[in-house]
């Protein structure tokens, strides 16, 4: 079906981040994914070409547009390669917003030209060890001391942490037993003050070329200067930006999810078994069709989605629908596609292997289809 | 989500479709379910009020609108009254095309008038025993003699065929053993015609205010005037409204699938089960709330699809996925929704049951999931 | 795979029961559909065959073999010829237990006889109207008057309720607010007694032969020697009867999915689509084999139950999960087999649509999935 | 429910594995993981334990005992201890079987001591690379060259490759184009032997105790007297042991599938979210019992299977249908059980991940879950 959510502009772009994709990242994605990560040139690459600042005003090196579909293509683009961009989804998607929505003048020229220039790599640490992600559990502390916040604790699950430059730590500044949600602040912890550490990094089923890593904070002391917007803030502001980031979550996966089919399709034709290409069975047709519906129905919803985060007009719970319906939708695909490889789609040689681990996750996190049916739920006044 | 395909014309036909189903329809439907049929009468209100002949040229009636919104905003209407305007659907979806686009000027004076005043109603006569969908299989012979066609052979599975004053009957003009699909012809049957007869009103388990029937013709004699379009062109002429036929039952699917989930949202507030609201159960929320994430993700590609089609852009393909999707959909949602009214849902005193059992015909008629599959992966080249 | 369930004497009374049940219900079993009951001539000849009283004691008429296996041959012989023995499964299954366990010598003598006939036809009357199966919910009342109990409520979803001559009714017999489970007695109305009425049939989707109606009771005069064990003791005895009660759901539900799958590999060899049977499509060998499996693996479970059953080894949470899995496969299976027969699935003249309507029921009554759901987790100590 | 699959005698043996796992096989599993191979020294241990052995006759150190139930109680500790034996259960179950049915006097000398003790390891080498498990396409080939067999061609997707001292390879002694199912050989190949060699070690997304390799045949001369069988015979041979290696995937299925579900219990009873214990919501419940529900249907249908196997009865349709069942529901339950462990569900560290993987490959091994369907379908005589 056709798609009416692109501009000859947001093609030019796509065209861009085709190419760098293909000639800088499919090569050398089987070493990321062994290293763990994607490594720092990149990032700058990506940077120097224009693909990371869109959203960025332009005096400090960016482009001026802070449009989302400029992050959808990049997705899609990754995908339609069959990898993915490490942890430019987070920067962009998550990390991002928070600099562009609260960073002062004084923070937005210290970071806003490495943002742009993938010099500086972020993080954001949310979720602790035992709570998860329910904020009203937070038990990092920032406790003020002049013209500095004294940090303390522990953060788990931290998509980028080994490398970041700058960790946005959601720490409590004041603890009020009736609204635990109350008192959290965002703070800017740098890449090499003393008392910040990295500890493990997590082994994951998929998702391998991120890393995801233990935080600590002992003592760190933080400038008031490096706090993001006001002190006891975070937690609406943390709440204002999950819809972009669950849609986010769902792009990825329909994009993902089409990628496989593609795969698929490609494998099935080439393939063959018992002397007749895999292509020809009734039930290979059948299965790629029904997914083939699915994927498009899935797109209908993306497209319908952006356009209303682009006019800011998405709601909490509509975002929740898209993410929820995405994501199982990328389950049933990329599971039914792996099958139709056989044995091969065992094996991590073949991108349909890391389609299918990359893709357990997206049910999981960002919050999981659990939590978006609350919210879900909530919305119906159930 | 926001939907953009309806501008104001639509939503003031909208209210006044809306109107007339509340006062007329509604209160008077479990008649015309047991009666197994909608009465003529309706037809003819529903024709005054111009709610059938939007799409009909103003010089016979109609309001010279040929918008297929008008008629999505029909069975929005209807579903959302959980009831449905019988054969209205396929009147105006399935058949008023095929007299729009071939219908000689002659054929117009003496038929759109009453199309559009609900005077006139109508069947479209595919099917036959034994062969079911397969146009190449067609047995009903029209054979040429002066002005008229000899026309025998039986039609099944006729919607609408107790009432309908024309029937366009799919007949054989010409054998050709090596392409079955040539030599098909439509031919405008009209009641009263000897040699025409109306057999076995066939008893379904659902659709039970619309009939279907078994029509038989023996030598019924048609006059020539009486073809619409060209001898042997009718193979071209219906694959070529397959798309919208097929989105119509998508369109109705999506319709009553919301609608179900509106029905039980309401029914499981105010039922209790264990001294508790239904709806407190963690279960019914987490169910209703994966429902409603399916019913927009299939609106989105409604939407999406009506626009494609209103523009001539709707590939056959693309609408077998619509139709695919969403009549798979509406089958898992009407089932979840049934479940959660528990022995209620299988009374048919609840509109519930209703829904279920119309449901069940969706994913069958107008091509089954089946057919569709094999539509989607012909155009996936396989 | 082999089952180990029956003996000789089992098969011999499968013998009688198959040949009953071709000759004589079978044929009749449309008129009865339309009737929404089978005679009680029918009931009678089953009984003179011996087919209701294996579990009677000889001196009252009946084989004194109380071996739940019967009622299970009962049951899949009827589904092999895709009818029902209408009430029969509920008097055997559901109600005679009552009856045996809990009559007195008096009680033995009165009823006894005729339900091994077949000339008493029975009914259990539990659920009341806004309760539902909530036991603690209800609020018929019988006070004790001199010897006899003075009934008072109205009852709903009463299966055999209309032919029935004795009506098992849960009553409250006192009324303790701390213990609403507490007070329950077991009370034997019979036809003919003042007070007691029948209202409305209820109408449903499926089931059509066997009635299902309202019951009140205006101040029936019930002798206590109609009572059925010990005053206030209804709550355990129907709690011991439960895994029966759910495991004839269940093994009606197996026996019917079986049916289903057979009378659907008949249909798609014979029947043709485009030219070919549609038994040559992969995609019917493939649903076709998947639900094979299916059916085996409900049939494992259902055998070993039915066993443990027999040596009253079954627990409530095995019952429940019995029940769970077994209607829930029947669900899947019988949807998947109508949609192999197209649009004559759709048709009532096809057993199918029957197999398909009566199935519903499963997955609701003898408590819901979600019921058996709260049962089994809380055996897993959740 | 009861399980009458073993006896005294069977539970013995239980206890031994039972503890061994524990003691041996748990501590050092995460070792071994890394290495992607369990030692040769457990598979010796193992032997002195006489666990491999149950099957060889007591002159050459086994224990006499031909029976598969041994068999399944291994796989069914190693899963209740959130592990597997590696290959033991290729060794076992797949390949033992032709060397008692196959092997003459001489071989047995030879080899069952070492395969008793667990000194020699063992592969089978089916699959070629671009002709998958298809052996009418079998390429490798032997020519008789006095008391010799050379044997050229290349294997992969050889499970316990890497460390085997006897690899039986399935190899073609004579090409009749007409049938090119005859003229396949078994011949043991041992290790050392010039002209044999092990290619890449595959990485895959799961089952990372077990290696699977390449093998490759450049010249190897074998020596007729290490020919299993007849001459062309191999077709029948490994037709035979089909069924006991389809079932063999299965009872590990269910048997993960069970630990799956234990395993998550106690996490969910431990593990708590926005404030409660996991377990505490009705999702959660409800989640698990369906799950023990679907358990407990494939433990019925793998103990009736079992027992038909151990008697000789079990048919290859109906292996087929268990392992279809039981790989599906293995899958499903699987996916479910992860998604209550949220994030933690996506760390290698937690086994629920592991089995997760590890369950992917098991619709696809010995079989897909397509090829079960089309043995099945022509057993119902699609």
């Amino acid at each position: 079906m056709r798609r009416d959510v692109f501009t000859a502009d947001h093609e030019a772009f796509r065209k861009l981040a085709r190419d760098f994709i293909e000639k800088r990242v499919v090569p050398d994605y089987p070493i990321w994914e062994k290293a763990g990560r994607m490594p720092r040139a990149v990032f700058e690459q990506l940077g120097s070409l224009g693909l990371l600042g869109t959203a960025i005003p332009e005096e400090f090196g960016g482009a001026g547009l802070p449009d989302y579909r400029y992050n959808v293509i990049l997705q899609e683009e990754a995908a339609r390669a069959l990898v993915t961009l490490s942890t430019v989804r987070t920067q962009l998607d998550v990390i991002l917003p928070y600099f562009l929505a609260y960073a002062d003048d004084a923070q937005k020229s210290r970071w806003f030209p490495g943002l742009a220039a993938g010099t500086l790599l972020t993080a954001i640490a949310m979720t602790e060890p035992g709570t998860g992600s329910d904020l009203a559990g937070v038990r990092t502390t920032a406790v003020r001391d002049g013209d500095e916040y004294v940090v303390n604790g522990a953060k788990t699950f931290i998509t980028g942490g080994l490398l970041a430059d700058l960790v946005i730590v959601v720490a409590r500044t004041s603890t009020d037993p009736d609204n635990r949600r109350a008192g959290l602040t965002l703070l800017v912890v740098e890449d090499g003050m003393p008392g910040f550490t990295r500890g493990r990094i997590l082994d994951k089923m998929g998702c391998k070329v991120q890393d995801t890593v233990e935080l600590s904070f002992d003592d760190v002391r933080v400038p008031v200067a490096n706090r993001l917007g006001e002190e006891g803030a975070a937690f609406g502001y943390l709440g204002r930006n999950l819809p972009q980031e669950r849609m986010t979550v769902a792009v990825g996966s329909v994009a993902q999810a089409r990628a496989a089919v593609m795969t698929t399709i490609e494998y099935v034709k080439e393939r063959k078994a018992f002397g007749t290409p895999v292509a020809s069975f009734q039930n290979t047709k059948f299965e790629l069709a029904a997914m083939s519906a699915e994927v498009e129905a899935a797109q209908s919803m993306i497209d319908r989605a952006v356009l209303d985060l682009v006019d800011a007009e998405l709601s909490g719970a509509d975002a929740a629908r898209v993410k929820l319906f995405c994501t199982e939708m990328q389950a049933r695909v990329v599971d039914r596609c792996l099958q139709l490889f056989g044995g091969y789609g065992f094996m991590t040689e073949y991108p349909i292997a890391r389609l299918y681990t990359d893709a357990r996750v997206a049910r999981i996190y960002a919050g999981t289809s659990e939590v978006m049916k609350v919210i879900i739920a909530k919305s119906l006044g159930l």
